[in-house]
């Protein structure tokens, strides 16, 4: 038997926040739904669903940019889990290590994060 | 003029992830509206949207436990933001610093948070 987050209470989805295994870094946050938590606990590679494309999304299956689960972490609701990866690549689609590259302060934004690739090379057709 | 994440995507929330400034530790997971935004910028106190109970939530209000933000980042798509805070005592409701104390491993849950306080004496009417 596997242990389940609590998928009911935000009509099936569950917030995944997924930090660097080593560094703590936020790496990004994405949701799950059954069907990605189970796939996730079986393959070991970090598998979402996402929301604007409604479709179950292996994390790195395009890109390479993978995500292997070290450790699972649920909170008190267990409404939302905590993945500890090990980070193949970059996290975020824009080339950056972590999603989470943007500083703001009042109206202004700087650019804090790693640049690891370009995506116009990455995804180009 | 001060930046706004993106509130349409989900409905009026976006998902708020809250790491120790200091350590990296992941403390907690919550939900913003404008409002709850708004409060957070002009006051430095992490102010966040219950879901459960429908109500602004000023974090520490009545357990004392506040956040104090030191630095604000958005994510890729600006409907997620990470706060860096001051934690002060514990974020979980359970007592435990952090609301992730537990880890799981296939059936079984391990306790590896430290707890800070007991709940039942401190939200004891």
């Amino acid at each position: 038997m596997i242990i389940e987050p609590d998928f009911e209470k935000a009509g099936g989805l569950v917030t995944a926040v997924v930090q660097d295994a080593a560094t703590k870094e936020l790496l990004m946050v994405a949701y799950m739904n059954r069907d990605a938590w189970m796939k996730t606990i079986e393959t070991g590679n970090a598998t979402y669903w996402s929301r604007s494309r409604n479709e179950l999304w292996v994390k790195g299956k395009t890109s390479g940019n993978i995500q292997l689960v070290k450790e699972i972490r649920f909170d008190c609701d267990a409404d939302a889990v905590l993945l500890l990866v090990d980070q193949k690549g970059a996290a975020c689609h824009e080339g950056y290590r972590s999603c989470f590259f943007r500083r703001i302060t009042g109206d202004r934004f700087d650019i804090v994060g790693e640049r690891i690739f370009d995506p116009e090379v990455l995804y180009r057709k």
